[in-house]
C-alpha cells in the first residue's frame, strides 16, 4: 500500500514482558488499555512532539520512544531528510508499570510514521525500528515490541537478525493484571539480575521455555501453568516488590494457573482457564495487596491477538509481514 | 494388561541426546539401530546377565544399565523380591557412541521386565526406573531416555517429578548420523561443560530451544534448521571431537537444515529436508571425516515415532502412557 497520506492515528496494545520463564525472549499482547500515536506530515524537517502522553514523560524527542521509533523509521525507509513529522501521544498504559508501555508508545508511533510514509517497512524492520527506541529507555529487547507491533504470543528467537515467531494461543486463556501502587524503573529491575547463571538453572529456566511454547501451540492451558516457572528473573525481583509473594500465593489459591511478574514489575500477571476463574483470582489478588495496605488496581482481560493497528479508517493490523 | 509371561523381548531405539540447543531437555528418537533386551522370568531371586550384549560390557547387574532399569522396575512395582530376572542383551547401537545406546538398554530393560510383571508401571514410573540406571554411567539425564521410549521428539520439563512433553515432528525430516571412529566417554562430554553461563548466553539458547520446539511443532523445517543453535555445549566439546567442525561446514553446504553434536559425541547429526538432501550430506560429512584421515560411519534416517516395542508378540508400543 503506497496511499500516504499526511495525518494517522495508531493504536498498540500493551504486553506482558518476560512471560514467566521467557526472560528478555517471550512476551504477550494484551487486550485492552494500549497507548495511541497520532503522527501528522509538516513542512519542517525532523520529529517533534506536540504531546508526550503524560506530564512526566519529556516532549523532548531525543528521549521520548514514539518519536526515536518514528524518526528511526523515517530514517530505515531511506525518507527524504526533509521529511518531518509531529507527534501527538495519548498513554493509556502506566508508566513503568511493567505493562510494555514504552514499547507500545513505540510501536503506535512507528505504525502511524510507516503509515503516513506509505507503508514502505515491513514488520521486522518496524521492530527493529522500535528497538533502537526501546534500548534508550528499556534496554535492548524485544520482548514488549514484538507483541505490541504483532498481537498474540511471540517468541523472539533471534534480534541480530531480527527473527521473532508467534505462537498460536488457546482461546480460552484468560488474564489477570494486578498493578499495586509501586513504580519500579525497568533499569533497576534489569540491575537485580544475575550476570552468570549456573548451568541447571539455566537448563531447567529453557525447558520451562519450551514446555510454555508447547503449550501454548497445543491449546494445553495446564501445561502452560506448569510452565510459568521462572527460577531466573522472579528470585531476584521479587524482593523488590512488596506484595508479590502474597498476591502470587492468593492468585494459585484462587484457581490461578500460574502467576509471575509483568516485565520487570511492579505489576503481576496471572494465567487462568475462565473468565470466572480470572475474576476471583483478580479478587484475590488485589485482597493481598489490600490486607498489606498497599493500592491496587486488577484488570481481568485477554490476549490481544490483532496487535497494532491504524484506528482512523481500518480496524485490521496494517503491518506486513516480513517473508 | 496384566497378561504376564514368562520371557519376552524388548525393542528400544537409539536417539539423539542435547538435540542442538536442547543440553539435556531435548531428545529425538532415531529409527533403526536399537537395542534389544530378553528378560526371562526365573526362580532365583535378583537380576542376572547371562549376556551383556558386548565383550566392553560388564556383566555385573550393578554395572549393566539394562539390569538396573530391570531391579528399578521390579522395586517401583513392588514385586515380590523372590522375583528373579536372567537378561539377555542385544547391542545394535555404538558403546559411547552418543546415540544413546546406555539408555536404550535401560529402556529396553525396563520396558521387558515391566512387561513380564504384567505392565505395572506407567511411562514416567518407567522414565524413574531408567533414570536411576542412567545416573550410574551417564549422568542424571533423561534426554535419551524419554524419546527411546516413547519415541519422537520430547522434551523433558521436569525431573523432579518426572514431566516430559512429546513434540509433533514434521514427516519430512530426515536426519543423518556421521560416526567418526573415536569415543568419548559421556563423563568426559560432561566435563567439558561450563558451571556458570552468562545471562545472555543463557537468554539466547533458550530462545533456540523454544524455537526448535515451536518448528518441530508446526511443520517449519526451516525453523528447525535455524534454531538448531547450540551456544553451550557445542563450542565445549567441539574441541575434543577432530573433524567435527570440518564435518559440519561441510554438511551445511551440502544443504543441511543445521548440524550439531548427538548427545555428547562423538557421533555428528545433521537435519535435512529430503531424502536426497541427506543422502548427499552424509556423503559430504564422511568425506570431511576422510579428508583428515577419520574413518567413520554414516546413516540416513528418520525419527522413530512409536518408540520401544516388545517385539515378540506386536508391533505397537506397550507403554502405558502416564495420565
Amino acid at each position: 500500500m503506497n496511499d500516504a497520506k499526511t495525518s494517522t492515528t495508531a493504536y498498540a496494545p500493551g504486553s506482558i514482558g518476560n512471560v514467566g520463564p521467557g526472560l528478555d525472549i517471550l512476551g504477550l499482547a494484551v487486550a485492552g488499555a494500549g497507548d495511541t500515536v497520532t503522527v501528522r506530515r509538516t513542512g519542517a524537517a525532523g520529529v517533534t512532539i506536540l504531546d508526550p502522553g503524560h506530564p512526566e514523560l519529556p516532549a523532548d524527542p531525543e528521549r521520548h520512544t514514539a518519536a526515536l521509533a518514528a524518526r528511526e523509521v523515517c530514517r530505515l525507509a531511506g525518507a527524504n531528510e526533509a521529511i518531518g513529522m509531529e507527534l501527538r501521544v495519548q498513554k493509556g498504559l502506566p508508566l513503568a508499570g511493567g505493562q510494555g508501555g514504552s514499547a507500545a508508545s513505540a510501536v503506535a508511533g512507528a505504525v502511524a510514521a510507516n503509515a503516513v510514509l506509505g507503508q514502505p517497512l515491513c514488520s521486522n524492520e518496524m521492530i527493529q525500528a522500535c528497538l533502537t527506541a526501546e534500548t534508550l529507555v528499556a534496554g535492548r529487547h524485544a520482548d514488549n515490541i514484538a507483541p505490541s507491533l504483532l498481537g498474540g504470543l511471540v517468541l523472539i528467537r533471534s534480534l541480530e537478525p531480527v527473527e521473532v515467531i508467534s505462537i498460536p494461543v488457546p482461546p480460552d486463556l484468560w488474564i489477570v493484571l494486578a498493578h499495586p501502587n509501586q513504580t519500579l524503573r525497568t533499569e533497576e529491575g534489569r540491575a537485580r539480575l544475575p550476570q552468570q547463571i549456573p548451568r541447571d538453572v539455566a537448563l531447567k529456566q529453557a525447558a520451562h521455555v519450551a514446555a510454555l511454547v508447547a503449550g501454548s501451540a497445543s491449546n494445553d492451558l495446564d501445561l502452560m501453568g506448569r510452565a510459568l516457572v521462572d527460577i531466573i528473573a522472579e528470585p531476584a525481583r521479587a524482593p523488590l516488590l512488596p506484595g508479590f509473594v502474597e498476591a502470587k500465593a492468593a492468585a494459585l489459591l484462587a484457581g490461578a494457573l500460574g502467576c509471575s511478574i509483568s516485565g520487570s514489575g511492579p505489576t503481576a500477571f496471572a494465567f487462568a482457564a475462565t473468565e470466572a476463574l480470572a475474576l476471583g483470582v483478580a479478587r484475590a489478588m488485589g485482597d493481598a495487596y489490600g490486607a498489606l495496605g498497599i493500592n491496587s488496581h486488577t484488570r481481568v482481560t485477554q490476549p490481544d491477538l490483532a496487535g497494532a493497528r491504524l484506528i482512523d479508517r481500518d480496524p485490521q493490523p496494517e503491518v506486513i509481514v516480513c517473508r
